[in-house]
């Protein structure tokens, strides 16, 4: 089985949205081992929005449904929209979601909107998504990934409470 | 498809091994949303570790072999050993594993072993199996899981030249 990782490595010095923490990773020892302190935003790399990112009462990160994280997705090339009947769809070479194209996708079943951008909208763009219950992965990777449809894996950490995540994402070649 | 989802909550104050950083989760106002500042240690909750985490040249987390973290995985409650024919096994109840127990998972092929509780074995067994590429995943919770055989994502972050990586790791119901 071919798998592809669409994630980008997190390293000090990376890109940060700004305003955002820096990562930081600490080396120390453990006895014979070791281990590392690690600091980082909930937005830092390839990571997961929730609701809770913008609404007091939205739901955080670790309670997405994982069934529209492991799921089929569609890559598809901006400004092209999906075809097939994927749950999720990921933009390549993405431009900034328009509300009326955010409205669209939401009419069409879509539960998971990727993109290989720092951002997937403005905040009105975020806030309709999250509204509505669509996940949002930002800052993917996706550029030796070629349209199409494959399985996908997309798990943050289960942080309690929090707005947003760190996640590792990887799409399974089952294109068609 | 049902998902297991067999990873701990991250929350402050949860337990962390004895010298690892504690958890904390600080909230952050951006713009009109909120952002988290995160710091943990590699090894905190549901953690998967690399041989870096052992050898000075010992390959990082953000490389290890992603047909191994996906990958059907038997559960199996301990002392029992893993009967089907698969290339991960995740121990319930689990005991500290032997070297000789290591010894014998790594001949019947076994690529990645994991745990619920915070350490599979002594540093001889972290050395034994880091040392032949066998990955680690501890701190699991099986605790709802059946034994059997299921599809397994365990992903870690893709921390550059990391020891470990904090993960999320779920259970495909495909059981046997």
């Amino acid at each position: 089985m071919k798998i592809h990782d669409v994630s980008v490595g997190l390293h000090p010095g990376m890109y940060v949205y700004p305003g955002d923490p820096e990562f930081s990773l600490i080396r120390m020892k453990s006895g014979d081992a070791v281990i590392s302190s690690l600091s980082l935003g909930t937005h830092t790399g390839t990571h997961i929005d929730a609701p809770a990112h913008y609404f007091e009462e939205g739901i955080s990160v670790n309670k997405l449904e994982l069934n529209n994280l492991i799921t089929s997705a569609e890559v598809v090339t901006s400004p092209q929209m999906p075809a097939k009947n994927c749950k999720a769809v990921l933009f390549k070479n993405a431009v900034p979601l328009s509300l009326e194209t955010a409205k669209h996708l939401l009419l069409a079943g879509i539960k998971t909107i990727g993109c290989d951008t720092p951002s997937i909208g403005d905040d009105d763009v975020h806030r309709f998504l999250l509204k509505n219950g669509i996940i949002i992965i930002e800052v993917l990777d996706l550029s030796n990934i070629q349209d199409g449809v494959y399985r996908m894996a997309a798990l943050p950490l289960k942080i309690e409470g929090a707005d947003a995540s760190p996640a590792r994402v990887v799409l399974l070649e089952d294109r068609v």
